[in-house]
């Protein structure tokens, strides 16, 4: 990462959540970013605020609600469980907070509607954590995708391979739509820009916990989608990958193709009577580290300069309503078309 | 490629077909590989088969049947008009040769059936022409998988990307699954070992020559296959990929991950000011030249060793099988059982 | 670069010398990591202080003196002119301050030994800026290496190639050698942990701007290296690679080869009807912004943890030594041992 | 490999020497190339033409003299004991042949100048075995350079590591630079085209077999040398690299670097919980198999086609004379100049 640009005042945030993502947030905001000022930590699990928060020198609380009241605040960093997020902007919006919220921003399109009006009508500013755009090898891939070096996008695939099913119990169903696919149909979404998924086709089993199945959990899956461009793209997710995590996109058109990410990314390699080997990433927290900060800097800069946000709320709706016509297409067995994604059952379980 | 092992006597091979692929791989048989000898070509387009035979010193025919009732020849290759394939194979059986048959080898399971059963009945091998298996990068990957690199596969990918769409008012409808993709479901398949294609959802498209799609022409398509071990598969083909021919296979399952293929195989790389760069692979015939020689080199010693071909009928009825569903698929918008694959109307067109 | 550990108190340090590198240290230490206060910056240039500390809300002087008089600092990041770093170092040391130093620490052997012995006196940790040990990919070439990934050392080799050489008649003679590939003396030194160089051949001429020739430059310098384990290294640099940054090391021995760095860093590319494309890094502190932030995290640390530095003084002599056997190999034309290298005439110029 | 161009008549080749090259080479001329007819092989061992002639269908004698007086052969390939190249160069173009030689064409200046000298008096083709030249990445490599890729070369480096050190007592002394790095000798001068070597110094060890070095065995060697146009070289070698056969070549220059070779050219990887891995190329004849079958077709052409073969006596004279230089180096310890170099002492040990 190159250094950030220096605001005049850092932006003062107050994070909701203090989970894994929220941890990570919270130490870049504190401790990394010269435009964030981190002034508040909130968690209603008992201790979790105040674990993160002293070491940052931060307060903490147990009342998200305390957060949104608190005057100092300018920004809420939303990093709580997905199911809660819609709510949350809705009220961040209403105290007159800018809002970052991780994805998804919201289980429902009533829900995602919701939230956009709310910060609309508040005049708030709406960053949802896309993290993959902020990327240095993503954001040169769109760079070049716009400046027409693939010409009209044909074929697209978009894939996201977690490294391990720690708990695959804990998994609530459609979790690889909601939760993660839902980075891939951004990603496809941002570098087929201007253009609309029509239709969606998705294949999706327990594979790597085929105990789970029957509780309703998808651990591997494969989705198709038909743009209104003619492009045809593939997102593809597995919760387990042996060797990491792995992130990458390819977009390829008239004109050529375009291809981004690889869980090989550092340049050392060991070469021995085994052959050549070398290191591959093991965490979207080391993968991303930096598209993480950079999110959070951007925002910051977005917040502090009324700028729109690079990636919003209708961003966040449009990736949603692909994954919930993913869901419908498992659930029917076949090809679902976006016109008829509304509410559908199931969706927000 | 290695040099290739010696047989004791060549193997006499008689060519049906002087036509792109039947040129090189008639120079092939009688240039470069020391296991056969090239004794006759036969095509019936006028001076077809003496352009191809007369520089190569062998004899020329215009009627296929001088082949087959050639005393001379041990095995044929079968190199023309995919429509004539399957008949050909049938006649070659009857008169007691050895065949290769490029793909496809039928056009229908009914045709794929009679095809097999005729060598079957006849005692000859039968060996199709799926040259990939013969590649260096594609057979290392599949010694990986069967050395249980990848663990149980569970997320498959192959694709197919030719340099160019010179004629596209020439190309017959469904070509690119019946052709082009063929060789993604067998790759699929042989990668997939044990296990068979159960259900299959294809979106194809006119995206490189969109006035061609009133005459039936899709040049772009994206096909996922579920197969009966849970794994899922993606199969993708273009006809115009500005930067060359780019054919690529990924294999995932619950150990790792296998790739292989890349159009940039030549390790040469300039580094300017533009960054760096190097050359891409522009035809099949130069990415898979030796690819094509092993194939015919392994056929050549099947049929002196008299051991079984390494890929043969059921292979190629495997993959067509995959491709009728596409067009099944295609032609309803649904996915496609393949139990119900049996005789689609539109297939054999 | 991962998240860097929390320091309970953040170490307060003063910076002398407000030039690019000096710019980009005190942006690191001021904004980027929580392990640094950065409190005053002095450059005895007019103006160059201050424009450099306001913007990062710190002090500002012309005086050297009155950072290393200043209490509140702890540690002195030393980035001015090459000739005054020694005796700085020294004075720094006798005001009982810890110090990071940027390369070369010194000009000579007896400047060194008398920095090395001031620090040792003060007993303040000293810690010398060869930033490519910090390097993800280097540190990760390095823990291979004493893992035995290469057995015995037998041929290293380290390069540098700045990208532009802006100033040709601004660069002092010798530069090539006390400030470039210093950096790769140590970094052979490093990986040949344990041995000791023993015989220098350069030879360098001045291709990039030969006009310069006259007035001492020499822009372009391969070095050979052989130590008491035997082991046989070259290093290399350039002062104008059309392409960009390039810095690389290769440690083959007896079990393998362990290489590290590339200047096409980041996994992205573009495939079109000209082969394949990417972009390469364009400068130092692009490369290695990440090394450049480990190295001073690495330092406050060893600061705050009464820890050794992990790189010091006598690493910054031992590179220094090769340095100086080069300008004397240039000189004579011939191999020079270092047995024989005190202070060479020149060295010091 | 593309498919050789063929030739109205083959060129019909005794070969002299069945070892492990001659082997290969016999082998390449009878079975793989349409433009050569292998006629008849010589060897004085026991028995050692007729194992290689007997399955290749080609006479067996073990009288060198026997090929040369045999009418029906046009080209001669000598492929024996380097000492005897020379001498049978100059009995080839006496017997009127045209000649391809393996390198080190001569030990000696004057055996190089009296070989080059016969066949331009004979008005023989000469043609000398520097296969990198028909690699198809080197000879991309070499086109970019001499299209402008790099500008003018300042740094070049080439490199050859063998995979293993068999029999360490049979290597001749000297022989890393006769045989070995005479490879890269010659890929330097003919990517520095037009340049000429002026001085050369060399460090070489046994560090690979050290109980062999008061045997005079060198078994690693790092050369740098000065070329007439500024242009600064490394040559690099080593007799035992553990992943396998490795060569290499870097062009650098005022308008940027060309990169050729990689031991990992099999586009295959397995990505696993230990990272990704690949496999490397074992043997030259592995690497380098497509090279020297079109080194050899390159060669018939020239004869058949009656015009200059494309690396000939003087390309070998000009690479023998560094490595003379180098041998001069060893023994003196000091660079070399190349106007000393006539005829050192050892050089034909």
């Amino acid at each position: 990462m190159s250094l950030p640009p220096v605001l005049p005042v850092p932006v003062r945030v107050g994070l909701i959540g203090a989970g894994r993502i929220g941890t990570f947030h919270a130490t870049t905001l504190a401790r990394r970013l010269p435009q964030a000022e981190l002034v508040i930590v909130a968690d209603p699990a008992d201790g979790a605020a105040q674990r993160l928060a002293a070491p940052l020198g931060v307060e903490a609380t147990t009342d998200p609600d305390a957060v949104l009241a608190d005057e100092r605040v300018e920004a809420v960093a939303i990093t709580c469980s997905s199911t809660a997020h819609a709510e949350l902007v809705i009220r961040a919006a209403a105290a007159g907070k800018a809002v970052f919220c991780e994805k998804p921003m919201a289980m429902s399109v009533e829900e995602a509607d919701a939230a956009i009006a709310a910060c609309q009508e508040a005049g708030v500013p709406l960053q949802v954590g896309f993290n993959r755009r902020f990327a240095a090898d993503f954001a040169a891939a769109k760079r070049m995708v716009d400046d027409g070096a693939v010409g009209t996008p044909q074929l697209l695939r978009s894939l996201t391979r977690d490294p391990d099913l720690a708990h695959p119990t804990a998994v609530p169903a459609w979790t690889i739509f909601t939760q993660t696919l839902i980075h891939d149909f951004d990603a496809l979404n941002w570098f087929n820009a201007g253009a609309t998924a029509m239709e969606v086709h998705a294949m999706a089993d327990a594979l790597v916990a085929p105990d789970c199945r029957a509780a309703g959990l998808l651990d591997t899956a494969v989705v198709t989608i038909r743009y209104d461009n003619g492009a045809l793209a593939t997102a593809e997710a597995s919760f387990s990958a042996a060797y990491g995590y792995d992130v990458r996109a390819e977009i390829f058109g008239s004109a050529g193709m375009v291809t981004a990410g690889t869980p090989a990314q550092l340049p050392v390699r060991h070469w021995s009577s085994a052959g050549v080997a070398g290191p591959t990433a093991r965490a979207d927290t080391e993968l991303f580290s930096d598209a993480y900060a950079a999110e959070l800097a951007s925002f910051c800069q977005a917040v502090r300069n009324r700028t729109p946000p690079a990636v919003g709320g209708h961003d966040a709706r449009a990736a949603l309503r692909i994954a919930l016509a993913c869901i419908a297409s498992v659930q029917s067995g076949a090809p679902v078309r976006l016109d008829d994604i509304d509410e559908p059952s199931g969706a927000a379980a």
